[in-house]
């Protein structure tokens, strides 16, 4: 199997101009198969907010509403997506722009309302992505910039979670490739001092992660992602890596030190 | 070679839902290849004014500055884009929403700034649109549908015209596909009485088109229209049909009367 690397950035890369193009350097410099996975940075919220269209969220997650999955799509799926993909066409990386709804590669299951109504939000699930839809696409010679859009199959649209996307679409090309799956971040990656990037643990494994854990090292929101990191894994990603946008070449090469590799 | 459908829809038809539906019905019944070129409509210039952007126009022409071609990109690549794909899917069409930047397939050069600046608006070429690129798209099961937005290469997005566009993809693709262009618009096709819908003039040929103009029957806007039509035909398409987007189906089944069929 040929090597896959799906690669996750969010809003501090989408945001920084000099960052966001020296990330597209890098992309663009990957030899083989890529994925990428944009999430929305502060487009989207600049956008409502000239719209006078209010942010509701509920426990740091936003709630959407028809009008705000309106913007998620014009910003994600529109302006940013096809600012993405022009760039890189630039770099001569033959990206192709999507969202889930494209060849119905990504469909979503609305979130239950219940407790609570997070609105137009769309669940997704490895076992339902059109593994088929992104092999073609890779073997065609195309790069995927996807926009973390879904739909439900009855021609509603739905905002999903970026990093649940990346997931999902890694697990599910497990099959077909050695998928890496790469999150993008504004540290260098985990670190044993929160604050001292020269502390970077380079490895992870379920072992050193149960002691980490225990010491306390790895704690609050880096929980869930380590969680769904191994959980990837036990599915048959091959690693998860977190690290630095202006790292990526030294990731993509497997460099020691480069970032955090999640590994069994 | 087989039929491929290249089909328009402008504004009248995406502002209207019901209108729209029927035609969304009608386009996922076409057996065969099919690609969908739409338009803005209203949503554009609506998004505009609620963002206080100046519409700016020159002899009926859009300017397009940077903030307007944001709201383009966002209006048509973005939200009507992906807004189709999602009802097409719902109707078992599998649907892939591109603009011209996505796999570099619609290239365009800036048009000169001299002797009116357009700003940021692309003119395009038959013979740079990737043939391949779309081919290979209908080939694999997908039916494109293009948002008007092309790109210099260097990164630029670039506004231009939807007719252009259309026409510019059947013409580089009736080397692979007999192709079938067809300009849906707000009218049953040229009428002979310009208000009488039963005055339909169902063919026009090179010949009864010098008679046409000569009494004054086909005049005004309707001249750089089947101008275009005709040097679409003399580089290859089939056939280019004018009619109601409410008529698609007896369109695609050759329904004698059913639009106006512009053929040598």
């Amino acid at each position: 199997m040929r090597n896959l690397f799906v690669i996750k950035i969010g809003g501090n890369v989408v945001d920084n101009p000099s960052a966001l193009a020296s990330f597209l350097d890098a992309f663009s410099g990957i030899h083989g198969y890529k994925i990428l996975v944009h999430g929305g940075g502060k487009k989207a919220s600049a956008l409502a907010e000239r719209l006078s269209i209010p942010v509701r969220m509920h426990e740091g997650r936003r709630i959407t509403d028809a009008e705000t999955l309106d913007i998620a799509v014009m910003v994600y799926a529109g302006l940013i997506n096809k600012q993405l993909v022009a760039a890189l066409q630039a770099r001569q990386c033959t990206a192709i722009g999507i969202c889930g709804a494209d060849g119905g590669c990504v469909p979503a299951k609305r979130r239950p309302v219940a407790p609570i109504d997070f609105g137009l939000v769309g669940d997704i699930y490895p076992e339902t992505v059109d593994a088929g839809f992104f092999s073609k696409l890779l073997h065609e010679g195309f790069s995927p910039v996807f926009a973390p859009l879904t739909h439900d199959g009855n021609g509603q649209l739905l905002n999903t979670n970026a990093d649940s996307v990346a997931s999902a679409i890694a697990v599910a090309l497990s099959g077909h490739f050695l998928v890496h799956l790469v999150y993008c971040f504004e540290k260098k990656g985990v670190l044993q001092e929160m604050d001292d990037e020269n502390s970077l643990i380079t490895d992870i494994t379920p072992e050193s992660y149960t002691r980490l854990r225990a010491e306390g090292i790895v704690r609050d929101g880096m929980i869930p992602k380590l969680d769904n990191a191994f959980a990837a894994i036990q599915q048959g990603v091959r690693d998860v890596v977190i690290g630095a946008a202006a790292n990526l070449a030294g990731i993509v090469a497997g460099e020691k030190g480069a970032a955090t590799r999640i590994h069994e």
